[in-house]
């Protein structure tokens, strides 16, 4: 059974994100959906708002697991015996940064192998950065992130900003 | 008539941005050189400094209005009923920065269109970020900026620097 | 009176020329669909054929003049009074041979612009040789090229593999 | 159980395809390494040839079929009932390509995946042009291509050059 | 005799830095590698230590100075009578930034060529940012630094953690 | 005494050329400039005639030496004691293929070093095959190659158009 983990900081989830987890489904057993919880990136939202969000969103579909984790994502590929990270691949930035990390998990841990998918052209653009810029000048964002996030992305952008 | 923007922080103004403008207003009737006001970047000229930098160097030319602006660009743009914004494009990382917000601002209102130029060649390495770089390091910086404002940066930059 | 150009090879159109025509169209008030004559390249359809896709596509369009020309493209400019040259952008290759060719322009005539457009997301991918391919393979080419010219692209590739 | 097909000319095969074969191996059941019959590229070896080498290099692994197809790779997919198509990413420019592949092929058929693989580090550089231009001019390819190859690759170029 | 300056943070020095001293020192006679001390970057050590550092790595090498400057990098190879600057190109990112230095290098004083040169492919992906990331996240940084440095970055990088 | 090797096809001489041979020579004691004789390539020029605009143009530089080669570069440097083999690069497209090339020589021989130079920013956009499409056009090339051999150039291409 072949199990793989999508590992990212979902701050917030987009509908892009949601492409890549429906495809990378497609391809694997049983997919992790994880939130790395020790970046030091500061996130708009709490660790357990992002997951509650991936959880309403992709929780209920078969072989999705919903979780978060701590240190180096190939030490938790090992843990779960996945034997893959997927990662979305929109354009040529993705692609160096992407490129630099799979190399350096793979010197990590060359047991753990990473995966590209391409998201859908119509999410090519979608960045969550790119989503909080919209939503802080008031901006739709419906047609970016799933409908059951719009309002609460909309209310944190406007107090945060 | 037609009618478009080109928007932009300009802190400060450089003779690429100076080189876009000269293009763009020979390809529309009246083009707006509009400094985005609600920006989340902590500036180094104040918006009153930016646009004056601006009006004292493209601000007596026919066709050109400096002016400002705050929310969405393509929110700007229809409200004085422009039908395109308009870019510089001098290496690839604009490229796909700048594809994005495009393609974004097609999503938020597809009436208005993104129309990319090309600097002359002699500005392809220029952004605002090196110049104030270089003034720090107390660097000659006048073949960079618009005579007119060369004293005013390098003022600004070492004290602020 | 702005007056564009907008030159290809169209061997044969695709529904992203077609995307690029409509929106090249919006910002100027005639646009010129120029089928280059003296390329070296060898072409599928002739010259003739090409012109006669292009007028039963766009041909009826207010503002839109379909036509040919020899010779360099900014000396067809010249001669028609326009002030630019468009140019669909789809990705990081097209920019390359683009911005080449854009800077080759403007040494040859600085008075003429090339103006940049975007194609709609779902079009990046698109392109004249890639649609032969898939006609050849006996692949179904009706998303990909307009609707009036399927049957006739569909018996050519055939042919021609 | 998931089913993978690389498809490819390998003509011939790099230590980059034998990588890249190890590795989509990893994370399916099943791995069809399948040469496209019916492309229009003149190849250097037959058909033939080509299988056998691969035959040689990877047709005893367990999991991995060697074999060949005529027409759209999707639906030669769909015979297998495979889920996806694996190709790997060495580069930018292959990144383009394979991007615009991979829409295009998503559009044909979007029930087949494309997973994109990245080989080792020490063969980003490969390509089998590269290796057929260095055997013409009498140099040494045995770091590039499997070692039962050499022999072959080495005598046909020279005959060929 | 010809002198290069090969500058940077080296914040801290990777076994990536270590392999482009190596191949500069190659092609010229002497080669100053020299830490930048006015740069606006917060480093995670101080200028002593990567100079220390730097000293015990390739300090000892015949022909090869570490030092440190200030100010911009052309007016201190004028002052040492150096013919160029050094850098490593390791991605496309790279690239584009490393030449808007170069070209704004060249325009501050043309006499100073800037060289480029390509570490080894195992090198490619490695930078002192994603080294100081993984040595937080306790994973082994033992493959990308210079093994006299491991320790001491190691106890750093979880201090500042 | 260090001595490098710029190789290339010069189908012609271009001024981005001249002028990366003339950034070449400022770094090394003696360089090569060095017709690759034995390339698969059909050129428009003859290699007798290549070596004569070469000579003509740079040739009587002290220092430069125009010559040719025949086989794989990394052997011609060898014997003629080089440590390095020039390059100019103009575009992200260069970039790639540059690279390609640069690590197969590497490991060919890997006391050949590759050495990136970066041509003028006006002669970024400059290939000898757009200038051959110029001239067939009957565009002025004097911009773009060497004064001597504006002549030449245009009665080849026009006769051979």
């Amino acid at each position: 059974m072949k199990i793989a983990v999508y590992p990212g900081t979902f701050d917030p989830i987009t509908l892009g994100h949601v492409d890549v987890i429906r495809r990378a489904k497609s391809i694997t057993d049983t997919l992790h959906v994880s939130v790395a919880r020790n970046s030091a990136k500061k996130t708009m939202f709490s660790l357990e708002e992002r997951l509650e969000m991936l959880r309403t969103v992709v929780g209920d579909t078969k072989g999705i697991i919903v979780d978060s984790f701590e240190g180096l994502t190939v030490n938790y590929c090992l843990s779960l015996n996945a034997c893959a990270i997927v990662r979305g691949l929109r354009a040529i930035s993705d692609f160096e940064f992407e490129f630099q990390m799979a190399l350096t998990n793979r010197k990590l841990d060359e047991r753990i192998e990473t995966i590209f998918l391409m998201p859908s052209e119509q999410y090519t653009y979608l960045s969550s950065a790119m989503i909080k810029e919209i939503a802080r000048l008031d901006g739709d964002i419906s047609p970016f992130v799933p409908k059951e996030c719009v309002e609460r992305i909309k209310k944190r952008c406007r107090i945060g900003g």
